[in-house]
């Protein structure tokens, strides 16, 4: 996490590709590098997405390697394309912002993203300032350059035109304008989700019609939520991180949750949360993998705990874990249960829930266990009989002194 | 040719319908024209065209007939994507249109176009005043109503996106700019040649989505060329009016080779020139149809030269025909002879064109026919032997006294 303003090119590549998907093309990254100065690197951000959690920040965790690196981070809100909005009308729930409200949107983005970036050395533009500039006259040139069938060539427009869902004539567009961006930015660097690809590229080849040094792209995955599952072979088998698949940690959430949550993920999906999230160096996530996994999931807890909240309120997290369950050897792969909240209600009590997942015979065995103190949740012993869990919960639950699990509700 | 202000909806509708190939659609044009007003009609021209020839004028004709009527004629010029040129650079010969060009474009345009349209009733108006104040935001929300799927079923579109010819994403464009005048206009028919139907179309549906009275949309057919062909049938079989096809009339030819010309097309052939060009009733034309042809084709010519020259120079025309041909009775349909200009030369002599088309048996026969006094081209007595016949020159040619026939040299 130190400033590495003289890490060899070599060495910064193997940094900076880890985790990586696509990397056009790693032999002009390297050349760069070896120019000695500061890239600027490019991302773009969508200012009316809501809450961030996680996968949102594998983006901003690569920007944050090449900025520790030395390089130059430019933040480039979408501005443009916010406060027009979805011409369609497809998206009514979702009209253009007011400016406003977009600068509010910009504010909590990036309140979220400097708890990654340093700000002082991360430069916040807004794409308006010359998408909002271009006339009808600039639009027919930039789109001259460009032929449908290329366009076509993007994986959803290809198959919404084979299944004939309708593709609307400015969404041709919007490639286009992220692509003039870049020719605006001159980057070196263009960083986004591999979903972002096509339009990376675009960037790319509209830079050389504009004689420009085209920009080197790069991708990340999409990170997986935390009920990804480990298939036999020890593959990761899950959707990715969504607030609508209930699999996400918002960015802020409180520490306890966010550390419990941690917590519950198995390990090879812990390894892939180190690759995407951490800053930790290769070299120490190695010596992490050749200790106890529980020691190495602890401490990828801690630092996204610290990242999010303190470094103070993530000690206090690790030790609250180690006082209430390491010394009791939990398991650090608790089995996970699902249980459903009947009819049209939004919560049920614990004692039901207990019962539901099969951990005590019951209702009445799991009501008696609780007033005697035998049930912790999050590792805090539970005192209020009808204490009610809400949907969406995700509790690490102690139920005697040996039987742990996950109880997920759903 | 008289201003009909007071003529019937009904019976403007017969007039205004004459030669047309697509009304959009008939029952509101009706309603309209009951409505009493002046319409508004709009046609767009592209200032970049080269010299005008009859084809050009058919459209012209048309909104004469509008003008006759009362109504309001707009002479739109396409001077926005005129100075933006064509962003491809596949069309590296016609670079963009500086200011003054443009201008002296428009006005050689307009001089040619107002020996049709009266200019004191003739707005021209210049789409770049409000096409060239749009900006990306607004090119984004118009394109936003229109689909890809509806774009592409333009028939140019369709056939090239089948054979993989490259669509560039500007074409996409074009036709929205020319439907957005539509509505800046608040135009009440479009006119236009048939190959720009689907324009025309795109503009009525986007005057509807800007909740406009969408206007009505009128095609007039292309004119087949002089060199246009009769099938057994009685049908025309011929290629369009076309400079490159050498089958053209340009309207600022010599009188005598504009009449000659006329005089050369085969009866149904001047028959469609009537109902594209002439200016007279369609009841005129149904009496001149129950006189002899040669009447009507002599009547056709002169009207045409005196639009394009004057009622004094027709007159000459006129006269001149009937002295050299009409008092020898020349048969109105003329066999044609193609001859071809052998290797690197760009003219042949006469003697030996006639030779070729098997008019003489020699050349040496033919220079003395000459020589005597017995070879007339275009009803002037030939009296040079070393004349020579340029390359794409149509002649009409008189050997000895009987023999007549159309001279093409190519």
């Amino acid at each position: 996490m130190s400033d590495e303003k003289n890490t060899s090119a070599e060495r910064q590549i193997e940094i900076l590709k880890r985790g990586i998907i696509d990397l056009h093309v790693e032999g002009e990254l390297l050349e760069r590098l070896r120019e000695g100065r500061p890239l600027r690197i490019k991302a773009g951000f969508d200012p009316t997405r809501p809450d961030l959690h996680l996968g949102h920040t594998v983006v901003m965790s690569k920007m944050k390697q090449f900025q520790d690196l030395g390089h130059e981070i430019i933040f480039l809100v979408g501005d443009f394309t916010a406060t027009i909005g979805d011409p369609t009308g497809r998206n009514a729930a979702r009209p253009p912002l007011s400016r406003a409200e977009l600068e509010e949107g910009v504010r909590t983005y990036a309140e979220q993203a400097f708890k990654i970036l340093d700000p002082e050395r991360t430069k916040i533009m807004f794409n308006n300032e010359w998408l909002g500039k271009l006339t009808f006259a600039d639009v027919v040139r930039i789109a001259g350059k460009h032929t449908l069938a290329r366009m076509m060539e993007r994986d959803d427009f290809t198959n919404r035109w084979r299944s004939g869902v309708g593709i609307s004539l400015h969404e041709l567009l919007y490639p286009l304008a992220q692509a003039y961006d870049s020719v605006v930015l001159k980057c070196d660097v263009e960083l986004g989700g591999t979903d972002q690809l096509f339009n990376l590229l675009v960037g790319r080849e509209m830079m050389k019609q504009f004689n420009i040094r085209p920009q080197i792209v790069m991708t990340t995955p999409l990170l997986e939520g935390i009920d990804a599952k480990v298939d036999e072979r020890g593959c990761i088998d899950g959707a990715k991180m969504s607030k609508s698949l209930d699999n996400a940690i918002a960015v802020n959430e409180p520490p306890a949750d966010m550390f419990g949550k941690l917590m519950s993920i198995p390990d090879p999906v812990m390894w892939r949360y180190y690759d995407l999230l951490s800053q930790r160096s290769s070299e120490e996530i190695a010596r992490l993998k050749q200790g106890h996994p529980r020691d190495a999931k602890i401490a990828l807890a801690a630092e996204i705990v610290e990242r999010f909240h303190s470094r103070e309120v993530a000690g206090q997290e690790v030790e609250r874990w180690n006082h209430q369950f390491q010394k009791r050897e939990v398991p650090v792969d608790l089995a996970e249960f699902e249980v459903t909240i009947p009819g049209p209600q939004d919560s049920l009590p614990l004692a039901v829930a207990l019962r539901a997942a099969g951990l005590v015979k019951t209702v009445s065995e799991a009501r008696r266990l609780i007033e005697q103190g035998g049930v912790s949740l999050d590792g805090e012993r539970v005192t209020d009989m009808d204490l009610r869990l809400s949907h969406g919960a995700r509790r690490t639950v102690r139920v005697g002194k040996r039987r742990w699990a996950v109880l997920v509700v759903q």
